[in-house]
């Protein structure tokens, strides 16, 4: 069972990269992570660490506790 | 330098343990983790996978945003 704060943070980061008209790859650069993995991140199958948020935080330009909070993702996609 | 986002969780871990008039020990039993762990976590010397943030927010009964949130430390402290 993927836990909840995965698919938040699934979801999350999803809209917050789509938003930002960003690729997969765009992110990965932007972040300094493997492409590989932000698709592991946002399929929920993988339980970041929350240095690793808070870089992908910096990169969407906003606050930690918005990656985990439940209507950041809502607030996107209207 | 210690990021934010450990800072973040190290203080408001310790604020929501208090407040539940928790030990360590306590806590690290509750959450099925190891007590060095804890201090490590309160000291802002761990980055903590999401995961594991979760099984804290569930011991605290917090939504996992919570965890992160900068008011969440102070509203417990006053």
């Amino acid at each position: 069972m993927k836990s909840d704060a995965r698919r938040l943070i699934a979801r999350n980061v999803r809209a917050l990269r789509v938003a930002k008209g960003m690729t997969q790859e765009d992110l990965a650069g932007a972040a300094e992570i493997d492409r590989s993995y932000v698709s592991l991140i946002e399929n929920a199958h993988f339980s970041i660490s929350v240095d690793q948020v808070e870089k992908l935080a910096t990169v969407f330009g906003v606050a930690i506790f918005e990656m985990f909070h439940p209507d950041t993702a809502a607030k996107l996609e209207q």
